[in-house]
């Protein structure tokens, strides 16, 4: 960047901070489910501020909010985008994908400042803020950037419905972000900000993680099916259980993950069990199930484990288990010329990145394939993540900003075009 | 009863099918949560139906609802009470407390009919449908008998919280039967009528069952806490998963009752898990444990195994694990000579009655050691119950009413006072 175009010391964790009023929970954390009320607040408050310093925003069909920093009146060479999401989980921190909106606003206002000022580019640049990244009100997650990568259709991120029957399609229409506007090309590179959430690079006493690698993960939504009956009277021997069912296999895909030390994470967050009153036995029961890995070979393998201990259990109980849907992530690599570039762009600024995977998901693997992309981590204090108490220092976050500064400058200003890093 | 007074055939089976019409599902059972707008469809109803009869209606403060057959003038001796619950599980069959109330309706049809006629009796009758038997909406069970026979408080009761955060008070007054007419006096004979809710009348091929005992019970509400977090990244090992602790809880209950057949039913049938999105490890679990046996020092020793288990499984899981609330209902026997009693009404009436346990709780258990009571049972077809598919035969329904009206045909007519049966 040319002298005088630095990201300003806690612009960034402002905003953060002011974004965490759209949905605001006690204990300092946000819940900003996507498409609910709060987060047609808080991309309300995005549209202004995108507007206000001087980009174009438009809103695709599945919400994704776009916006566009005209740096080049010559539209022939694809745009750089960096972007992350609004959306929370429902008790969540308040830096997670907000930390990468914030951080891509701030480089999109400083890029278009440069070009005010008289410096020359090549390419336009876009902030986007990705729809449904988390999957916790729709499934799957990473809807909105899946759909702009092309591995889901529009019809069906649209159809997804969340635990009380609404659609995706509708929570948009609500709030107004049910857009008609054309996507944006598909950018030429596209880079993530996001929190470790993990301990290494605060373990390692660093600001900047390049991430070279991501964790397969499988999700499988499990139904069991046993039969109501009274808790009471009716003989054990005759109970079809579908809570007891469910309980043996939460517990059996922990013991999985507990006999493979550090290269494969499980876990069950929701479950939704029928009638739920304490005098009946439960005849049905929801559950999504995580297996990650590192090694798809194993990854697969280990499903394959579960869905026998699946089997034995429902023998067990008497109660049918069938799977509703599977979503599979395969670990990849990230594009090892874009982790260069980005190294060579971060020591320059005289830092020390460190390269580390991702186990978990964020709208830079969807675009894994589809375009160049790269995903940088800050520190996460404690690690913690998903929680309210996430926090990130502001000196970590101006630190990951100008690095993704120092990057779209000089991506923006270049006509190479592919990279060879698809 | 002198002669033209007897049940009319199938008039209790058409009246259980007219109030199957207020929360009826479309497997031909019933939702009616207790003090919900259903609930209080059914209870207009039931109103109705007593004052068409010649009742005379009063709803006491936590909402139990009572028909008053003045048979006399002379209040002397205490009244003879009949009745059950009109409130069900949400997803249950058409027939349980309903068919009490309705054989309650009938019986004293019948003797007001009676003494029209110009028979004579000596004490005065009534119908009663308590509130929230069922436990299902507000915890605990018999929370309307329970403050009749004095065992809780009526402030108690009215604080009783769904899980919705509404009161009990609020949702009987939103449905108008936060009553404030003072209770009947504690009746001299209570007696129930209920489906068996099991298979040993079908078995043995009878119609009537006399309870003799029930099982104890001990209901726990348990609280988890453990700590949200990603359920990616965040390593195994310093997971605190409030899921997982309660998965293991619920399979260690129930393989204590496979240990111990025939003596032991353990269950949990509801469950509240907090944030309960699959992308994070749940922080807070509430469950509510049920352990029951027709052995008091049995149940109370494997109350205490059960509790080991809790703090072993809190102890490995990082998780911790809290008593909110525990009911504990003490096996007991019915008076003996009330059951001899009703042996006598029936073989008068040409029946073969069966003495038998009650594993379930019934308003019933509220009276014992208060005022002489009994409990009589009539075959469940398949022994199915809390399940949209109950269901009793008309003739079966029939045979309790009529032993019904005998017994308080008999009883009303009499002015032995206690019977020495308490």
């Amino acid at each position: 960047m040319p002298k005088g175009f630095s990201v300003r010391p806690s612009r960034v964790g402002d905003l953060v901070r002011e974004f965490a009023q759209f949905g605001s929970l006690p204990a300092g954390g946000v819940s900003r489910l996507c498409a609910s009320p709060t987060d047609g607040e808080a991309r309300d408050r995005l549209t202004k501020l995108l507007q206000d310093v001087g980009a174009e925003v438009t809103v695709d069909a599945v919400g994704n909010q776009f916006g566009l920093f005209r740096l080049t009146d010559d539209d022939t060479l694809a745009p750089v985008m960096i972007g992350s999401h609004l959306d929370s989980q429902p008790r969540a921190g308040k830096i997670d994908g907000t930390l990468g909106v914030m951080a891509a606003v701030e480089v999109g206002q400083l890029l278009h400042a440069a070009k005010q000022q008289g410096h020359g580019f090549q390419r336009n640049f876009y902030v986007v803020n990705w729809t449904n990244e988390e999957g916790a009100r729709f499934r799957p997650s990473l809807l909105g950037s899946g759909v702009f990568a092309g591995h889901l259709t529009e019809a069906f991120a649209l159809a997804c419905r969340d635990d009380d029957g609404v659609t995706l399609e509708d929570a948009l229409l609500a709030i107004g972000y049910r857009g008609t506007d054309p996507r944006p090309p598909i950018p030429d590179f596209y880079m993530e900000l996001h929190a470790e959430q993990g301990s290494r690079l605060e373990g390692a006493g660093l600001q900047i993680g390049l991430v070279t690698r991501n964790w397969g993960a499988a999700k499988l939504d499990l139904v069991f099916e046993g039969e109501q009956a009274h808790t009471g009277p009716t003989p054990m021997s005759k109970r079809r259980d579908a809570l007891l069912a469910a309980s043996r296999v939460i517990d059996g895909l922990r013991q999985l993950a507990d006999a493979n030390p550090d290269r494969l994470h499980t876990s069950v967050g929701r479950i939704v069990v029928s009638p739920n009153s304490s005098n009946v036995v439960p005849d049905r029961v929801e559950l999504t199930a995580e297996i990650r890995s590192p090694d798809d070979t194993f990854l697969i393998e280990i499903e394959k484990l579960a869905q026998a201990q699946f089997d034995a259990v429902a023998q067990a109980t008497g109660v049918t288990l069938h799977r509703q849907n599977r979503s599979l992530r395969l670990a990849r690599t990230m594009p090892e010329t874009m982790v260069d570039f980005l190294e060579g762009c971060s020591t320059s600024l005289g830092q020390q990145p460190m390269r580390l995977d991702t186990v978990a998901g964020h709208d830079a693997l969807s675009l894994i394939g589809i375009c160049p992309t790269a995903l940088v981590f800050v520190p996460s204090i404690g690690g913690i993540s998903h929680n309210e108490a996430e926090a990130t220092d502001d000196a970590d976050m101006d630190a990951g900003t100008s690095l993704l500064l120092e990057a779209a400058f000089r991506l923006c200003g270049s006509s190479h075009t592919t990279w060879g890093m698809t």
